[in-house]
């Protein structure tokens, strides 16, 4: 069988991912929203910022996440936030497919990411991420509306959310727009740490 | 020492507490919001639908809820939905104070619940739950932008969301307004069970 679709995202109680703009990624409560994330050792090892970090729960998540990964798939605005802020070595060390409506080249990153840009559907970035991830999974990196547009779909299995003590307020919503009667969850595992609740369901269409 | 200010609310993991309309208070998706409460034991008994139910848990969550509880305060609209949909025997069992803009005279109810309606503000409806409470909690009951200003001017202390799989889409947030940025949070509890999530914050002003 093929890998599993998932996605797996930092979320503030009252729902949101992301500040409205990009430009707000630094700010306190997008700070407080990724905390738990930055102190970790293989955040600090991936990003190439140092020995040393935290080895509990939260680090093997985010090395399990990272591990299980063959291939990513994320959406136009997603790319082009991170186009200016990834460092060289973007931390993905995969394929990554961006669905967008521009033709543009394959581009190759050191460290392994190589990113593709797919203008004909999110069908066809998945298929081309599952081809490139084998026998792993593919990751619905987002952001919200692409991650959304897949599960309204029916094409994530399951998907995991790091509920973070904090509330946002105004900003992008993880589940904005979705199309809720067609998407029936199963609440599969639920790991508390110190600073988050890893929630994981199990999605399908209805 | 008074007792705590808390409240406590089922939410969709898309952060809906209940639908639009109270007329689709027996939608699916409303109903799957609530599905842990139904099978208990407690909520039977409390609303005398009858002997039995399940034991578990989340039963003892919905009666250590109500044991602590020595008053409630609701805003105006979560009344005028109760009024007509509460059995004559009103399931609080308390005093509960009714934040309004109308004056009405209290208004007794078989079981022990009397409804009390205060047109001068949020912190005098506060003020007279807790001298109503003596030493058990004080209930913020709803609805959310009831529960949201209370949040906002730092009166709650914790509180409980239990969040169940599943996804509204549209609805009544429970945090909808809410001044994010003066409303710090603390992860103090979480509580899975085989239908819900059940995590408790502390709260307090920044």
């Amino acid at each position: 069988m093929a890998g599993t679709v998932f996605f797996s995202v930092s979320m503030s109680l009252d729902g949101f991912i992301a500040p409205e703009s990009s430009e707000e990624l630094m700010g306190q409560q997008w700070m407080e929203l990724q905390q738990w994330v930055f102190p970790q050792r293989f955040f600090r090892e991936n990003l190439k910022l140092g020995k040393g970090g935290e080895e509990g729960r939260d680090n093997d998540i985010l090395r399990e996440t990272f591990e299980r990964t063959g291939a990513s798939v994320m959406g136009r605005r997603m790319f082009d936030a991170g186009e200016r802020m990834w460092p060289e070595e973007a931390p993905f060390h995969t394929s990554v497919f961006v669905v967008t409506h521009e033709r543009r080249d394959p581009w190759e990153r050191p460290g392994g990411t190589t990113f593709h840009f797919v203008d004909d559907g999110i069908g066809s970035a998945l298929d081309r991420a599952r081809e490139a991830a084998g026998d792993r999974d593919v990751r619905i990196a987002g952001g919200g509306a692409t991650i959304v547009e897949y599960l309204d779909h029916g094409l994530v299995d399951e998907f995991s959310i790091a509920i973070s003590p904090v509330l946002f307020g105004a900003g992008i919503r993880l589940f904005e727009g979705v199309d809720a009667g067609r998407v029936a969850l199963e609440q599969v595992r639920v790991e508390p740490t110190q600073r988050v609740t890893h929630l994981t369901y199990a999605a399908r269409n209805r």
